[in-house]
């Protein structure tokens, strides 16, 4: 407990850690030197051909979370707890995590590397650039994007429709001025004139790509399969039409590649694609997960948001693109989420307010009603703040001790693994028993169908109205036999409803879909609901204001 | 000799070169292990800090280049060969160089790592992302245009005039489409409409100050004094009026750190920052050229385009900004670029024509007088291609010599080091006389004068226009005190004219100053001629088209 009565921030925290050499790390982890591909001291990518062949059958455990405030409830913070405190307890694990967007790490969420005494390391450099992945997918995007729009100027020999090319481009960037643009203007030595949009990398088709691609072969299909438009005909204009997939997947060739770091503790931690779980499909690449199993006993791992969102799309599209399911599903609660799901106002969140714990606790049982529909009996981890009262917590714990779910308080922000012993036990003993796991719809089902189910099971409503633009998009869905695909719904990750402002656990509520994009190299249908964005924007204050770096390089304000 | 017998593209020659670990190039060239931050096995940043503190007292080798073609002469095979054949006979020589940019990679002119048995190795990773430098930049600076979007969106409490925004997005990338654009589309919520712009990152002001800048703290500053447009009183704004210098920095602070790779022969090489010529400064970073006069006796540099442009900015911006002087000049010039000058159409270029290389002479000897005016004695190297006729190469050879020009035929495309122990004799000729280098104007001469000089001394032409527009901005730029700084020409390079068809030496000719851009980050000002863009676009049929990769992650068709 002496750890955080000092109170330092995650870098500071960070900083001062005993970090080892990644080739340590790897070693430790059975990762062949030959494999390993050091990008500074710290950070490696690892190239799975030259891993020893071993069968992926390390279990999986999910980390997932109630309906989540702006400043997120800590998944990652708890992945990287569970897994440290698996470790001191002597089992063989390993972590899969998203690696973050530059756009939360300007704006207002922050970074994505954990907290506390739970942090992967290092902190820094995973939260700006990384390794370089998400700049090669902004690279492949973009270049396909010019591919497109040289070809209209060449010629268009394709005869693509300029008012039909849904393909975007995108930045790693909250930069709400680039969602509708027009580009081409200023003559005819410029291109020709078009509406466009950019949306954020994390969203993607190329993220979802690299995150489900099984192999370089694989890869170059998906990009090859990638519709990025219609022509005048209303045909489809694929990737495979421009013959771009072999240049987009020499772009993505380096970034394919997992990279390893460690945890404060020195557990190992694959850190692999990050696609947003409200606007994409919100799991690390399928690649780090396999790599993972195929060298730990258990693997610690998230999916984005709530259990609404990351968690039904990790069970329907990857686990099932996957072939594999999850054995174990831990949901990250607080007393700060729930307060705010009680219906206390974010400046108020601070302050006691049992009530309002019990008032929002529905939300929790929602979700915890979620996993159990997956046929999958989930553990409660309450992610412990240090301005949570004993009451708030007790009452937290109590409720679900009386309802039967096993729960845990995580203390892993501020005492690392050690915090996490009970929740791992819990984690342990599912873990050693069997589940029922099965996904809540068929590939096959009508598309319409498949998102009735997700809004009735997982959102907990009564039914889904399809714009007329919607449904034209479903007709010509079905025409191109497309219809066999999962659905990717893009929500607000505030409410299980597609306001934002409805937290709690509504019910009733109908779901609009004003959208369907086919992505098939993703393999997914994205179904827009609301008005859910693909491009965030900054806040009044957006955390770049905080950020220095000194004359000796140290850098302060990164969150 | 043999070696050239059997074509192999650049890529075959360098994958079956002998790449050593740059560890062991590191190790000698006097790098201590601490300063060493692996990219893989074959590629390191160098954090500079970390460097035993010497005098930065190694001489300067420019390579520079007559007018070139669009495939470029060679000046970065005749800069790799020469080090290697400097290396060869005992000398302790290191290469500067700038990185490629992915521009011309996919669209048309193809990598930037040298060609033959003079390359830098690793070939495709050079070309394709680097250590993410180019990436940083370009997110540095869509940052800072997201941070001037939201500043309008959220009060514009800087009163800044969206109509005069200069700050532009950039992305490393041959987009025409995006030249002209507009942003902030599609209602209140979607930021406040704009007419914008993307340049290609080469061009964008950041790469610039990362290639001018003494140390993160000048870093900083530099960053801070950026002007990013003006206020409704028509006030500058700068980054430090926004705050973000701080993050912006942080953004940088690996792609700051010179990048360490090695030549087919071993010889060390630094490739840091990479502007283009004609729309920027030309110049790798004077952090990689200065690491490397501390670490070798002798630095082989090179300076984009023809001497008109890269050569005049090094002398003009580079040379001033770092304080110091060349201590020799190697100007490139080939048989199938005099031809082009002498007027032969491109078809036409591979065919034997002695009379066409004799009429192009005088775009070279035009290149030879301006390194002269500077001060210094020229050395000419015929950089040797397959196709050309020993009648041909005489030619020049003959012309030189009955012109008191030293001159050397360079195979060093088919040799290697080799191939070019004439040309470094020469050199070392050069590397041991005195030279009285001067620059050509003063940065306090008047801001129209320093233009009108470059043009009569280094282009040969006989007088400058200003549009109404650049009046208007040189007179406000007096006013704002901007005045006393070095210009950035930015010219097409095919000619020593604002227009690319004038090829040779054209006389009498006037060249239009359309736009005249303050830089005070970089340092200069940048004085837009004819249709100059910077923003290049894609050809009909781009590289792209020919690249592939197979299951093992071979890649071809990178040039």
């Amino acid at each position: 407990m002496t750890k955080i009565t000092k109170l330092l921030t995650d870098l500071e925290i960070a900083s001062k850690a005993d970090i080892r050499p990644v080739k340590e790390i790897a070693e430790a982890a059975g990762i062949p030197e030959e494999a390993v591909e050091l990008y500074g001291k710290y950070k490696a990518k690892i190239d799975v051909t030259k891993l020893p062949k071993k069968t992926c059958n390390g279990k999986v455990v999910l980390v997932t979370a109630i309906s989540p405030t702006p400043a997120g409830e800590g998944k990652s913070t708890v992945t990287v707890g569970l897994a440290d405190a698996l470790s001191q307890i002597g089992e063989k694990a390993m972590i899969a995590l998203r690696e973050p967007s530059l756009g939360p790490v300007m704006g207002m969420k922050g970074g994505a590397t954990g907290g506390g005494y739970s942090q992967v390391l290092p902190m820094e450099e995973i939260n700006l650039h990384f390794n370089g992945d998400l700049h090669a997918i902004t690279t492949a995007n973009n270049a396909l994007s010019a591919m497109i729009d040289n070809h209209l100027h060449q010629g268009n020999s394709l005869q693509i429709d300029p008012r039909r090319i849904t393909w975007k481009r995108v930045l790693d960037m909250n930069d709400r001025a680039l969602r509708n643009v027009t580009v081409g203007l200023g003559g005819p030595a410029h291109g020709v004139p078009r509406e466009d949009g950019f949306d954020i990398t994390v969203a993607s088709e190329i993220m979802a790509i690299l995150c489900l691609a099984t192999d370089l072969v694989d890869l170059k299909e998906r990009l090859a399969r990638i519709v990025i438009g219609y022509t005048y005909g209303k045909e489809a204009v694929t990737v495979r039409d421009l013959g771009v997939e072999g240049a987009l997947t020499v772009l993505l060739k380096e970034a394919f590649k997992p990279n390893l770091v460690q945890t404060i503790e020195g557990t190992p931690a694959l850190i692999h694609g990050g696609p947003f779980a409200n606007i994409a499909h919100g799991c690390n690449s399928l690649m780090a997960t396999n790599t993972a199993r195929s060298l730990a006993d258990i693997v610690v791992t998230e999916a984005g948001f709530g259990a609404d969102l990351g968690a039904e799309k990790f069970m329907h599209i990857k686990a099932r693109q996957g072939s594999f399911s999850p054995d174990a599903v831990v949901i990250v609660a607080t007393v700060r989420a729930l307060k705010m799901h009680g219906g206390v106002p974010k400046q108020q969140l601070q302050e006691e307010n049992v009530e309002a714990v019990r008032a929002g606790i529905p939300n929790l049982e929602k979700h915890i009603d979620t996993i159990r529909r997956f046929g999958i009996e989930p553990v409660v981890a309450l992610n412990r703040f240090i301005s949570d009262t004993s009451e708030e917590v007790e009452e937290i714990i109590s409720w679900c001790k009386a309802n039967n779910v096993a729960a845990a308080v995580a203390d892993v922000w501020g005492k690392g693994g050690e915090g996490g012993f009970e929740l791992a036990g819990h984690v342990m003993k599912q873990l050693n028993s069997l589940n029922n796991f099965a996904p809540l719809y068929d590939v096959k089902d009508k598309t319409a169908d498949k998102v009735r189910t997700i809004v009735r099971e997982v959102y907990g409503g009564e039914d889904v109205q399809f714009t007329d633009k919607a449904l034209k998009q479903l007709i010509e869905i079905e025409r191109n036999g497309w219809g066999e695909m999962p659905v990717c719904m893009a929500k607000t990750q505030y409410s299980f409803t597609d306001e934002p402002k409805l937290t709690g656990r509504p019910e009733g509520f109908t779901i609009t879909i004003r959208e369907i994009i086919p992505k098939l190299g993703a393999g997914f249908l994205v179904c827009l609901t609301g008005d859910i964005m693909t491009m965030p924007g900054l806040p009044k204050q957006p955390a770049a204001l905080n950020m220095d770096i000194d004359a000796e390089g140290n850098i302060t304000g990164l969150m």
